[in-house]
């Protein structure tokens, strides 16, 4: 089915990996986008893969991988190290997908826990200390089966989380390397502000790069905590009828993840945010993709 | 002189523009940015120019004009009204320069107070009216002598303040026009992440619609209200050696405006904002930009 409803754990903070299958496959939904951290949790991916399985979902991609910015020896080869051990994962509970969030400047290490990073504001140098780091994870990506996703994230988080900042950014980034290896994430949230987004996500299908859609809203004021700024779809300033239809008529026709951090949502009941998930989706985003495909409402079942 | 320092007044905003040119003037500087509601509180702006002549100083800008996204016809009426006002005021008080923020979207207009707008979550449509209503200004700008200064801001502003987010857009938009009607502005805090700013402000310079450069830090964690994110320079991660570098290779020369919105730096003593400010555009900021201009340190005085 085209347009799967995905639930990203991240959404659902209080559930273990057990309890967000679970609740999600009661919500009538077909996929789940796990965090690593819910993963170590039941003892690692073989585990996980089973829970997924058994409970009649599919992953649609795992979050996360990425921080490629160290500037020192140790800071690159752990990066490089947990990296291999993400993609292993992602292959072993059957995300094609491996959500890459790059990673932000030494100078903001400490933001991040990062230790013995020389401080450096130098954003350009990053970046390529990013383009390097994907020379040596892109071959074993490719014998893993699972593909990167470069991860372009709200400008405001340039300093602290990721270098990389703009779809075009990220399918520049992507160029050198094969499509299977390689791919790109489109997040409403992040992205949606850039003049630019439509022709890049254009250019995202027309280069087999498009990997996956996530969806939140952009909310105002932002959260005291900028991360939790994520909203409900409707709740905020996303346009998700022009989104959704570019990103349809690029092409895209796979599961679509609900990616909400925010400090109401996260800890109300679980239940209650798929519920409200899955009508919002219904309701503002699912019509989109579907009328831009040709889809015709009578073939729909959430 | 070449890369005069001069304080906008939102740095600084316990005093009315009698001190602020007082102080200014006190700290060395030439020239001073005002934001237009000093500018009333003095009586408008024939005395406002009296008060900064007086001074010693000359007006680097006029802050802001702008707020041109709204989608009924009263609220583009009163747009382009409030905006032949700035216009005026720009050139009595001897600015060439009227910072131009271009408005959010009309969903977001009860965040500015707005009125009678539909509620709209449309970014290009947004976007179109802000340039149908330049066609209307750019006659009166050149009229008066004044050139509009297109402000790309920082993406986390688009849903309510500038649906406006890199330089490369504000050059567009500024394409169909004389340079002399309308130019752009580089301001560290909103352009420092675009992974196209070097080639963008060296556009600029060569399409002649760089008109100003404003600095200022960003901060992390981004402040509670969000507008207030802003840094003294070298407190946060916009990395100025670079950006500095590039503006003054494109060909600037004129003022430097630093403009702080930042709850600790604005309720501090003036007198310490404008030497600290002082200090560290002497130590991180004029250094690059003379260098890059070939202006060896003997010639250089504050």
């Amino acid at each position: 089915m085209s347009f799967a409803l995905s639930l990203n754990t991240g959404t659902t903070p209080t559930l273990n990996l057990r309890e967000a299958v679970q609740l999600s496959a009661e919500a009538g939904l077909t996929h789940i986008g796990p965090w690593r951290h819910l993963i170590s949790d039941v003892g690692g991916a073989a585990e996980a893969a089973k829970i997924i399985t058994d409970g009649g979902l599919k992953a649609s991609t795992l979050c996360r991988g990425g921080f490629l910015t160290a500037n020192s020896k140790q800071g690159q080869a752990a990066a490089l190290e947990a990296n291999r051990e993400a993609i292993r994962e992602a292959g072993i509970i059957g995300a094609d997908e491996l959500i890459m969030v790059v990673g932000g400047l030494p100078a903001a290490a400490h933001v991040l826990g990062g230790e013995g990073e020389r401080s450096d504001k130098n954003i350009a140098s990053a970046r390529e200390r990013v383009a390097r780091t994907l020379d040596d994870l892109v071959p074993y990506a490719l014998e893993h089966g699972v593909r990167l996703v470069l991860e372009a994230l709200h400008p405001m988080y340039v300093a602290d989380r990721a270098v990389l900042s703009t779809l075009g950014q990220a399918l520049d980034l992507a160029t050198p390397y094969p499509t299977a290896a390689v791919g790109v994430v489109v997040d409403t949230f992040h992205v949606f502000w850039d003049p630019q987004l439509q022709q890049q996500i254009q250019r995202a299908g027309l280069e087999n790069r498009l990997a996956s859609y996530q969806i939140c809203d952009f909310n105002l004021p932002l959260a005291n905590d900028a991360l939790k700024s994520r909203g409900m779809m409707g709740d905020g300033y996303v346009d998700f009828e022009t989104i959704s239809r570019w990103v349809s008529k690029a092409g895209y026709r796979g599961p679509v993840e609900v990616e909400i951090f925010n400090e109401q949502i996260n800890s109300q009941p679980p239940a209650q945010t798929l519920a409200t998930m899955a009508e919002r989706y219904t309701e503002l985003v699912l019509p989109h993709l579907n009328e831009a495909a040709g889809i015709v409402p009578a073939d729909v079942a959430l």
